[in-house]
């Protein structure tokens, strides 16, 4: 019997306009454009919808294959027919976010008033005025119901942000890797990062558009960021004390390890991909958000709340440790919300909702399958 | 009754010169300087003296009031009458290591040969040339054997190598929140905090004595140091989200919480006290600091050792990991060597060396009475 071959899902980004968007901080965006993706096909009662939400350095590009630049999403291994978010059955969407550099409106884009980017002159946003848009998004599209919002990192922060803030439009949610509020290591990390880029000369206040980007700033953050992505146990089995195309120390400051060779790589790749004042703008986010800020109690902030839960942590993930997500489910049963709670064993660190799959798919496709019976 | 006051210690650094030092890279350093302080007295059969060795940053003075700066030694707590390192008993000593800042000969000193600081142009050295240069030290200081050798951190690196590279010279050795070999983990948090430094421009190719220092980079790289020598638990206990000097969010980039002013306020008081080419020299000692290296088992590294070993972690080290240490009990329980180990329950992280220091006295001062007592 020959195996049927999949085509690959050739998948192109669409951008929608709206007229404008408030923020937190007071401060009103107008025109503001969202870039996203969908794969799949809505069904005629609007019940299949998924939206995917994106990690901090993420973007709409989460499945198949871009038509533009040819390569595979982000969330690939997790996002298509038969897989986890499986669609043939569903109709999954992805944004980027707002603030971001891959399409929606953020530091980078043409500040209609004056003609230039915003750069600075942006405003602070937070993870609530992303969701804010997200539901703009999700109404132009016409669903007025999620079957479910799901994402890891700062995804899985949205996730539980839309499922306090529009409690009728989320049926089911699953932050993953995720926390309730940044910690002080967390916004520790994220400070390193914006001091970085903001040390070095040709971040220039923020105006380096169409000049010399802050390149090595921007590509140190980058370096912290991956160390705090993988853990002692993944640096080890991945470069050990290996030396890079060598066999004796150099005794000098060239690269020596190739633990070495691999930082710097992924710093100076990133900068061709990322804008640093974005870097800025979406760590800040990152560290405001505190879905109990207001609350007497962490329960407190789920009064609302009628969604379905299934929360994932990893055992080797100490940027977003599952201490931060058993707190999540503690918040949630004391509502007494239906939640489910896996912390899947892992080498991989906070990457491991990225790259280690499998037991993760297992999970995810029943909890939809049973999310999507119940309707 | 009147409680009697203990007049505090005050202390005067010395200097001494040698006229070289052959190091492993197999370069040769002439003349050579180590800054060294002492407390106590030696007594007649020499027998009574301890060597502590400094952390990365640390210096000579580790105990008493500084006579020039008025500032208590970065170990005062542990080192004094009546303290785990007793000077009523012992003979401490403690020099500034090879390529400091603090006296003893590194990057920014002199090359006799130009006139000029050495810069980039200083040799590259390890952790065993450390230790052969304080050899030299303790012979010129007429102490054939050292009673023991002590310290944390980098200080745990030297004392282990002191075990093995003068198995004659050392009766017991105290390696504490340390570790065989610096791991990729390690390696990797040393090499972001390089490339921050080389990547400020006022670094310069490591020509800037005289003029403006490469501060925005060196700051960088100990706000990355701090993060990981505190724990997640006594980084929350310290800030958790507290703000600083405001009772909201600012939707701005200026310092919203405590602990981006403490890691501000932490990188820049650092630039007035090191030297960011010492940085770029010790830090690449740490990581190419390996004791396994060439042997066929960890314990073969230790076939000459005579020393006896207090071996101590703490509990929240995520940077020297308690597991690190159990390899260097496992190794020297291999050879039959009489080791004790004990990880203490701290919430300080990596600092726990320098700050909880309690119940380490108390370990420290039975092991050494001990030893002491056997001579």
């Amino acid at each position: 019997m020959m195996k049927k071959t999949i085509p690959p899902m050739i998948v192109e980004a669409n951008i929608v306009r709206f007229d404008e968007i408030s923020l937190d901080s007071g401060a009103r965006l107008a025109p503001v454009d969202v870039a996203y993706e969908t794969y799949g096909v809505l069904n005629e009662a609007r019940s299949n919808a998924i939206l995917i939400l994106h990690a901090f350095s993420g973007d709409a590009h989460a499945a198949g294959i871009s038509a533009e630049t040819g390569k595979p999403g982000w969330w690939d291994n997790m996002i298509g027919p038969g897989k986890a978010f499986d669609t043939n059955k569903y109709f999954v969407i992805c944004g980027n976010v707002l603030g971001g550099c891959r399409g929606t409106t953020g530091p980078s884009s043409i500040d209609p008033a004056t003609g230039c980017p915003y750069a600075m002159s942006f405003p602070v946003i937070t993870i609530s005025d992303m969701v804010r848009l997200q539901k703009k998004l999700i109404d132009h599209l016409g669903i007025e119901r999620l079957l479910a919002v799901a994402g890891g990192s700062m995804g899985g922060m949205q996730a539980l942000e839309w499922a306090v803030a529009y409690p009728e439009s989320v049926v089911a949610a699953l932050p993953i890797a995720a926390t309730l509020r940044h910690s002080a290591q967390q916004i520790a990390f994220n400070e390193v990062g914006r001091q970085a880029i903001i040390a070095d000369p040709d971040w220039n206040e923020g105006n380096y558009y169409g000049r010399k980007p802050p390149a090595r700033g921007l590509a140190v953050a980058r370096m912290v960021g991956h160390i705090t992505y993988m853990s002692d146990d993944s640096m080890r089995e991945k470069f050990g004390r290996r030396l890079r195309n060598k066999d004796h120390f150099g005794y000098d400051f060239d690269v020596d390890f190739e633990v070495e060779s691999y930082l710097r790589y992924r710093g100076s790749e990133f900068v061709s991909r990322f804008d640093a004042n974005s870097y800025l703008y979406i760590t800040k986010a990152m560290d405001y958000f505190d879905l109990t800020s207001g609350h007497a109690t962490a329960a407190a902030a789920f009064e609302r709340t009628k969604a379905r839960f299934l929360v994932i942590s990893f055992s080797s993930d100490w940027l977003y440790p599952s201490y931060q997500s058993l707190e999540i489910v503690r918040a949630l049963r004391s509502r007494n919300v239906d939640v489910a709670y896996c912390e899947l064993p892992s080498n991989y660190g906070h990457d491991a909702f990225l790259v280690d799959v499998a037991e993760q798919t297992d999970l995810i496709r029943g909890f939809l399958a049973s999310t999507f019976e119940r309707l």
